[in-house]
């Protein structure tokens, strides 16, 4: 018997990582710089933004993950600076770093794992994340690392979002912990999602990417606010092994499932915490020809400004929504197409029914709303992405004038 | 020698066609039925829209033009109601609507074209179109008829649009008209674009069609408000040849250029009446490695919430631009790559010239713009395409609460 029960605490809830976040002057005031470091040596496994405009700590840590196999002793997280659109100085910026925290944790340069986040095309003042970094690996031990460490890496996220989960095993239980940052961009050209993962499994890193691979497909890679995919984009997981717990074929599905968890609800926060974001939307797709059709449709209407601001509005407007999947590219029957919010049918068989109107009009008046469209294709196709409304916020949020 | 001269008027610009406007009670008041009528059957040829969820008339007509072979005697334009997600009872309306206006042209059924653009789901009211076909075919002499046939396909456009050209050939001179509607959806569920070309030139449907793709590709395809695309978009263009000028190979370029300029004219009519539109956003992407990939490049800054919120706020962020050319799925070099408000250069070959941003910034306040993306990529494809600014307006105008 497996099962994945969500616990309290973040990165630092598996046990063998230490974890904190200190002030080092990136931002004008605030924690702007997090560390996580395990007691060892940990596999590690990470996915990265597709953006070509990839940020240099991307291009750094990717390279570093590559040499060692998949082994990270140390993560330093830097908010404020983005450290993207910079150049080969910000390569260079981003190794010192690197360099700077392997003296400290007592590893090799290509173990330390970097990321940035915040405003993109400005230079990285490493001098200032060396001496923050002097700091915090001196308060490592200090209690409510993790805490500060997930609001280090905030920009102007409104709250942090730290998770964890425990997952039981016929072999015995092991934890797996995050925390994440997200698409708060109110101040403009923040370089956005990073989630970082920790667990006291012991997992080779080809299986650990894996499962990270699944579990960030149905969660951080179903999510949106805007549509955007930012410079800076990447999710690490560490695994340090102290439970004594393997993850092997038997418990892998289990060990995904935590992982799942963990991201999901990580993911989940990122959206509530959108831009200007007043609700959390699931969109669900069904009915589609295959799975990839499903997300591409379910994608097409998250990010649908119609969509977004009839449930901004709560608009029982399911026009737009059977308009969206129309021009979503995949196969579409309008004659057996139906749209729903939450169990209030309001199209289907290619009839209205406007007389439910009032009832679902009250469904959408809730900070949580799950839409359905079932595509009338035939298949079993299916899939589930999450959004927030698009609410007059956002426009004056990112329309603020910068300079 | 050819050339393309701009003139007055409309749909009636060219020699040989009639139209009018009247109110027959689809909308409470207001014009919302059009009738544009050749003095002979005329070549025809038109392009639909490729939502799947296709409107009656969108149906009617395709079929119509197919069982003709190209040739249109009458075309009836409702408002205010898109007969769409109506099923079968929609298609015998529109069927039932061209039979009536047959009878009035003293033509077949399906040489009679129907498009209607309004409210998605609702009945449309066959026997009031037809008291409205009774009230225009008896008015169509009347003075002043273009104006109100552009006046009556309008839902909430804040204007009508209307444009005409004369193109001038070795063998003679012919005159090419148009009237638009676009994407004023300040009525929630509008079924949106609809575009009527008309021609003194004597061509073959066949040549028609493919003068009126060429055109089509680069003016109304090009254009984004709000990325959506409707169940009811169609652009139709009739060939009358009361000229006497026949479009064969040799004037063909100089045809399509004069129905691509009419196009070009409506559609940017279109860009600026969108909804909550302030500005009009010329984006030009070159540097891409193929025409299709600037296309594609320039269709995601023109979409991006992040660009379209930074024109709208006047903010010169660079940053959004590359980073959204970065995610659009095409080749792109970040260290060749550039930047650029009008001739104001702000992001080149990998460096920041942020001290030009207060340049940019005024450049930005203006009603019409241009922003210049370079991928980088080497090659020589390039693409435009036009768009509006995203405001606050916008949101209020689509989440007002409709029932």
């Amino acid at each position: 018997m497996t099962r994945v029960v969500p616990v309290a605490g973040g990165i630092t809830a598996p046990a063998g990582f230490r974890a904190t976040g200190v002030h080092c002057g990136i931002k004008a005031k605030g924690l702007d710089l997090a560390v996580i470091v395990p007691d060892a040596p940990a596999a590690a496994a990470a996915v990265f933004t597709v953006n070509r405009a990839q940020a240099a700590p991307v291009q750094v840590s990717r390279d570093h993950l590559q040499r060692t196999g998949g082994r990270t002793a140390a993560v330093v997280v830097n908010s404020g600076c983005a450290n993207a659109c910079t150049g080969e100085d910000g390569v260079r910026v981003a190794r010192e770093i690197a360099a700077h925290a392997a003296r400290h944790a007592g590893c090799r340069p290509d173990e330390v794992f970097v990321a940035s986040t915040g405003v993109i095309g400005v230079a990285l003042d490493g001098g200032r994340v060396a001496a923050g970094l002097d700091a915090a690996f001196a308060t490592l031990d200090a209690p409510g690392g993790q805490d500060l460490a997930a609001q280090a890496i905030m920009t102007t996220d409104p709250f942090p979002k730290a998770h964890a989960a425990r997952v039981e095993t016929a072999g015995g239980a092991c934890t797996i912990g995050g925390m994440a940052k997200g698409s708060g961009m109110i101040e403009p050209r923040m370089a956005t999602m990073l989630a970082f993962l920790t667990t006291d499994a012991r997992i080779a890193p080809a299986l650990l990417q894996r499962a990270l691979r699944e579990a960030v497909d149905v969660t951080f890679n179903a999510i949106t606010v805007d549509g955007e995919c930012s410079t800076n984009d990447c999710a690490l997981v560490l695994a340090g092994g102290a439970s004594g717990v393997t993850i092997e074929a038997p418990a892998y599905a289990a060990f995904v499932e935590g992982l799942r968890t963990v991201c999901e609800r990580l993911a989940l926060d990122i959206v509530r915490g959108g831009e200007g974001a007043t609700k959390l939307v699931t969109v669900r797709v069904t009915g589609a020809a295959t799975a990839d059709e499903a997300r591409t449709a379910a994608r097409a209407i998250a990010n649908s400004l119609l969509c977004k601001t009839a449930i901004h509005g709560a608009d029982p407007n399911w026009g737009r929504f059977i308009a969206v999947a129309g021009r979503a590219g995949v196969a579409f029957a309008l004659d057996r197409a139906t749209m729903a919010v939450g169990p209030t049918v309001l199209f289907s068989h290619g009839r209205p029914h406007d007389e439910r109107a009032p009832e679902a009009a009250a469904r959408l008046r809730e900070k949580e709303i799950e839409v359905t469209v079932d595509l009338g294709a035939g298949g079993a196709g299916e899939a589930t992405v999450w959004t927030c409304d698009l609410s007059a916020d956002y426009v004056r949020i990112n329309a603020d004038y910068r300079t």
